[in-house]
Order: C-alpha cells, then sequence, then structure tokens
C-alpha cells in the first residue's frame, strides 16, 4: 500500500484536470476579452489542482466515473481562483506576489481583477449545471449546485475569509483560528469531497464519510500550511516564510507552539484516514494525499 | 387597456419581492454577521426590483404562477445588487452614493464590500437552485442557471462593465456604446424575462417573444436613463443629473443629440410591444411598463 506513487499520480490528475479547465474557461474574442485574460492567468498560474482532485477521487472512490464530474471538479478550481484573486486585492490582503508570479492586480489593475474574480464565480455555475449534459442526474447537479454555494459564500469561506480580516492584528483563542478555517479553507475542500461523492453516486453515509475525511484533512493541511510559513522553505512554497507573522496573523504554531501544532496535524490526518475505513483500494489515492501531509516541504 | 394601474401594479410587487427577499437572505448571527449585514444594506437599499417584477410578470404572461418563480425573481435582484456594490467600488466607478444614500463601501470599507458582493453572486445560485422545491422541473431550473450565467458572466454583464470601464473618456462609436449597453444591462433585464417564461412553462417562441421584449425594453431604458441625467430632477433620481457627463460616459444624448435619442427610444418601445403582440391581457403590465420608459420622469 506504501508504494502509491503519489507524485506521478498528482502530476496525471494535474494534467487532464488542466487540460479540461482549457475547454471550460477557453480564450475570448470579443470586447471582453481583457477580462477573460486576466481570469485565465490566475486560472493557469500554477496551482496544484487539490480541489478538483480531491473531487475526481471521492466520485471514482464511490464507484463513479471520471469524465461526468469533471465540470464539477472544474467548477471548484475557478471558486478557489477567484477567492485568490479577490483575497490578494489591495483592500484584502493587498499581496503582490502569489505562487511566485505577481497579483492579478498588479498584472491587469484592480478594477479588471475584481470583475476577472467576479467572472470565474458565476462561471463554475454554468459548469456545475454542464453535468447534466454528462448523464448526471438533474436532482443530483442541484444539490452540488446548493453545496457549492454553502461551502463557498457566507456561510463557508467569504465567512471565514471575514473573519480572518477582522481578526488581523488582535489576539483570538484557538477556538476563533479552527473557526476560522473551517469557513475559510476546509468548508471548499470538504465540499470538493462531497461533491465528487453527490455526483459519483454515493449513498448518504459515503458522502458523510467522504466529507468527514475532507474536514479532517482540510484541517491537517491548514496546520501543516502553518507550519511550513514557520520553517518552509520559500523555492518549494512560492511564498516567504514567515510573512504569517510579519502580518500578525493567528496560526497554530503562534497558539499552540511547532511540537503541539505537529501533534494536532498527525490527529487530524488519523482522523481522515480513519474515516475512509469502509473504502477499499480505490481509496488509497485520498490515503496517500492526507499521509503525505506530514512529510511535506512546500 | 389604457387604464391600468402601473404605479399601484408595481408598487404592489416591490412589496412582496421585499418580502421574499427578506425570507431568501435573512440576517445571519454568526462571526459572519458584518458580511450579512452589508450585503443587505444594499439589497434593501431601496431598488425599483425591476428585474423581479419583470420575471414574475413573464411567468404569469406564459401562465405559469407566481410563487414558484420567486426564488428566482430573488436570485435576479442579488446578482443586480453585486453588481452595483462592485461597480461603485473606488477602482470601479468610485461613487459615494447611490439612490440618495451612502455606497455599500463607504459604510462597510472596501473589503467588506467586495465580500459583500460576492456572498450576494453566491447566494443568488442557491436561490435559482431552490425553485426545484417549489416544484419546478429540475431540467429548467439548470436551464435557467444557465441562462443567468450567461447574461451576468463575461458574455454578459462582466463584459458590458469592462467595456465601460475601457471606453471611458475615449470618443467611441455608436455601436460601441450599444454593445456595451447590451451586456452591461439589457442582458440581464432580458434574462429576467427569459427566466421568468422558462419557469412559468413557457414553449421556445414565447420564451424568444419575451426576451425580445426584453432586448428593446433594456434598450430603451437605457437611453431614456442617459436622457435623465441631460434633463433629469436629482430628487426622482436618486442621483445628481449630469454626473455622466461630468465622467466623460459616452451616452446616447452626447452620441445622437436629444431629439434623435428620444426618436430612438421610442422605435425600442414600439418593437418591444410588437414582440408582445401574440400575448393577450396577461401582457398589460410588460406594456404599461414599456409605455411608461417614454414618459418617465426618475
Amino acid at each position: 500500500m506504501d508504494e502509491f506513487d503519489l507524485k506521478g499520480y498528482l502530476s496525471r490528475r494535474k494534467q487532464i484536470v488542466e487540460e479540461a479547465l482549457e475547454k471550460v474557461f477557453p480564450t475570448a474574442s470579443g470586447l471582453e476579452k481583457r477580462v477573460v485574460e486576466a481570469a485565465r492567468y490566475s486560472l493557469f498560474a500554477g496551482g496544484k489542482r487539490l480541489r478538483p482532485i480531491l473531487c475526481l477521487a471521492a466520485a471514482e472512490v464511490v464507484g463513479g466515473d471520471l469524465w461526468p464530474v469533471m465540470p464539477a471538479a472544474c467548477a471548484l478550481e475557478m471558486i478557489h481562483t477567484y477567492s485568490l484573486i479577490h483575497d490578494d486585492l489591495p483592500a484584502m490582503d493587498n499581496d503582490d506576489y502569489r505562487r511566485g508570479v505577481l497579483t492579478n492586480h498588479k498584472v491587469f489593475g484592480e478594477s479588471v481583477a475584481i470583475l476577472a474574480g467576479d467572472a470565474l464565480l458565476t462561471e463554475a455555475f454554468e459548469s456545475f449545471a454542464s453535468c447534466v449534459g454528462a448523464g448526471i442526474n438533474p436532482d443530483r447537479v442541484l444539490e452540488v449546485i446548493r453545496v457549492a454555494v454553502k461551502a463557498s459564500g457566507y456561510r463557508g469561506m467569504i465567512g471565514g475569509q471575514v473573519i480572518d480580516l477582522e481578526c488581523e492584528n488582535q489576539k483570538v483563542s484557538l477556538a476563533t483560528v479552527e473557526y476560522m478555517h473551517i469557513h475559510k479553507t476546509g468548508a471548499l475542500l470538504s465540499a470538493s469531497l462531497e461533491i465528487g461523492a453527490i455526483l459519483g453516486g454515493a449513498d448518504r453515509e459515503r458522502i458523510k464519510a467522504l466529507r468527514a475525511y475532507g474536514h479532517h484533512m482540510g484541517l491537517a493541511f491548514q496546520i501543516t500550511d502553518d507550519l511550513l510559513d514557520v520553517e518552509g522553505d520559500s523555492t518549494l512554497m512560492g511564498k516567504t516564510p514567515g510573512s504569517d507573522a510579519a502580518k500578525n496573523k493567528m496560526t497554530y504554531p503562534a497558539l499552540l507552539g511547532v511540537i503541539e501544532s505537529r501533534a494536532a496535524a498527525k490527529e487530524h490526518v488519523d482522523s481522515s484516514l480513519e474515516a475512509l475505513s469502509g473504502f477499499g483500494e480505490a481509496a488509497e489515492p485520498l490515503r496517500a494525499i492526507a499521509r503525505y501531509l506530514l512529510v511535506r516541504r512546500g
């Protein structure tokens, strides 16, 4: 089981997701060309494609086909990308670089960056809806849209971002930091698995198990991300270590210390694996992703 | 026929739409409270509710019920409101007032205003999806979502806004101004009618007729809006006359002159009425709305 080639798997999946994104969000030629160009700049700026990969893996774990789920997987990446563009804006985190390249507004200007984010969010729902053309039951497609809204709107990601902005430069409790992360990044990660499971045709129990995996994996992801900011290597991370501390962001290491944070990450990885106990060999990619978090270097 | 009480009709419809919006986008109590408060500030800042009213009227014209369509009508108003919040931002039109009250970012700050817009756009798709619970066929609901995306994304409203920003302070042709309006405001107005017709159970021919009405009515609306900016009364308009000219916005009167613009508005109103020729008495509200554009004072 330990021989699963995660690196090869992720690289192959990244490639098919990027090919699909190219079709879902192609270049435009009209007067609206520039906003599409801006959206594509960030969409193809070298993300790990973690959300689409998790979505596809969840569909496969429950016995679903890969291709009918692909438009939803792309939609998740579009939502993630829009959130990064808006989060980087001067009025928000005011970041000049992301993944080693200039942020959207530094290249296209603030107004186009705002609209490019809006366009990605809007088109994500076209992409979800188009799953029906790939043969998926329309009731399941509508359910997926509602899961995506809950995870990315004010009850999820947007709520988390607002809390993050409000807590900056403030002393907050571990409970608040956890609440923020569960909303800001956890909700969409968890939803990626839930959406894959729904579209893959899973029953309620299996949907719940995959959502639980996503919840714990998401927290482990966040904790290890915070740890990398303390201990990491900027060439692998695409951002500068210590940047969270410089911004007075409340992180797990700042609240718990490095050793306790490592233990918490390990606990969440264990819980995520536990959630997968009812699944066989097909869940091996998800297990490998969770285990990898404990040894990641970027 | 001329005795149709448009004022009473619009006021009653505005009220039921606002009651529905209150349920679709209620106050929140968690840490995300502030972004919901900001979204509601603009959602309840006194709009005419034209898009929901058109959507409901279209559903009725084709024999559909009012209430199953209401969540979609609310979704259209949420999309319209998000676009106003983002358009008013300092990086965009930089407006301090809208409808006589402070714009969202002047009250809540830029970061919360951006997120409030994002939240309204996101929740709009929950509201569309929820039509299925009101008994509408899921395939029709998905079709409506795709119509809404096309009308509000880069192929519609966002595309129009990008063109508007690029054309500011530039001499552009009438064709470009028309292209901009058809995208920036026309697409969502037209979609409001199309969506009402689809959800009301219309066949392709009737959907097409109502979309055509929306197209011409939307252009007449825009031309008369531009004319009001030249001739209007600020107390009725909620904005300062002459503000378009002050910003070097390309308007119909600036390009065609006042008399030609009036003639163009009249032509579009006539075409919109022509598109309704196959409908009986049930279309009277839509006819009255179109005719009103030629005598509007605010």
